[in-house]
């Protein structure tokens, strides 16, 4: 079985990332989204191992002291996290695993899976991202200003990542989506991997 | 305007890579495929520029001495070979250009062009390649031997492409042509360069 792909998947927020991330996972069942663990009580028709890896307390922090988490982080009580281990299992199974973060969090990721290929995702202009960030026009002048303060902070880094989409026509950047990912199974690393015994048997 | 990518393109004969490379130029109209200068007089029904650029001696001895020419070799009495000035045009105005070429050639290109990309097409199975090679039956066993011969030696390089691509199923074959050329199109570096002005934009 030949390893499956990191994608770490990052964006100013106002980019669409969240959609063109959905299509991908719609359009290529070989990618599977990155699960987190919680010690957050399931909600009315939430699902263990799909939405959550659902955990208690006690478990949560054997997989910190073991060094099982790639990162956490406690909101409001409850902890969060992606699994370095489960993550590991995937791949194994030749999935790609994709992974939607901030570019701080891919940072941490890059650290310890240099081989990840990281896709930033911009807007097609800084008038769409003002107007997404603006939402429904029930925020002040100020919130608004710090979401785009944030969103300008993580563009600064883009140059930390592979691939680049520009999401200014959805059906477009789907297909650079869909395009980036299948090409990046089809390296030489990857396709000597998988195919190892036909092309030592088609070699001279 | 952000310039195209260089494509070359090897493959052992039998592996299938015509009928790929034609099913991408359908599908991708930013790919240009190379047209070789030749000092040949044009058949019934070729047009310049489009089969071949048509020249005559004393312009392709020119195009030699003034170092022109990516590769060139004279057969049967006429010159053929690849200008690298023409090629260095057609990228600058944004297309691709796509080379199909041995692994011989393949290796003088990176020389010259040392970001081409190269993607390499195998056969699905040794079989294949063989049943391919042995054509309609009428050549002798020890002019298949030989084909298959040059067909294994072309593979010895594989190592040295970027992408390996093996054309099981064509319609599959195809998809990861088209998604390997899209793809390029979307790394850090072309991106940086088609979007400078947005990027620093957004950025804070």
């Amino acid at each position: 079985m030949v390893k499956g792909n990191l994608l770490v998947v990052t964006a100013p927020s106002g980019a669409g990332k969240t959609t063109l991330v959905a299509a991908l996972l719609a359009a290529d069942s070989q990618v599977q989204l990155s699960i987190s663990f919680t010690t957050r009580p399931p909600r009315e028709g939430e699902i263990n191992g799909k939405d959550y890896h659902f955990v208690d307390r006690a478990e949560f922090e054997r997989m910190i002291a073991a060094g099982e988490l790639l990162e956490f982080a406690e909101v409001y009580g409850n902890y969060y996290g992606t699994s370095q281990l489960w993550i590991n299992e995937v791949m194994a199974n030749g999935r790609d695993i994709l992974l939607e973060i901030d570019c701080q969090g891919a940072e941490q990721v890059r650290r310890l899976f240099p081989e990840a290929i990281g896709i930033f995702i911009l807007p097609p202009c800084l008038e769409t991202l003002e107007s997404r960030l603006r939402g429904r026009g029930k925020d002040s002048d100020e919130v608004i200003a710090r979401r785009l303060a944030v969103a300008k902070e993580e563009v600064n880094h883009v140059d930390e990542f592979d691939f680049v989409i520009v999401n200014e026509h959805i059906d477009d950047a789907v297909r650079d989506m869909i395009a980036v990912v299948r090409a990046q199974r089809l390296t030489l690393a990857r396709q000597s991997e998988r195919h190892t015994a036909l092309i030592s048997s088609l070699k001279g």
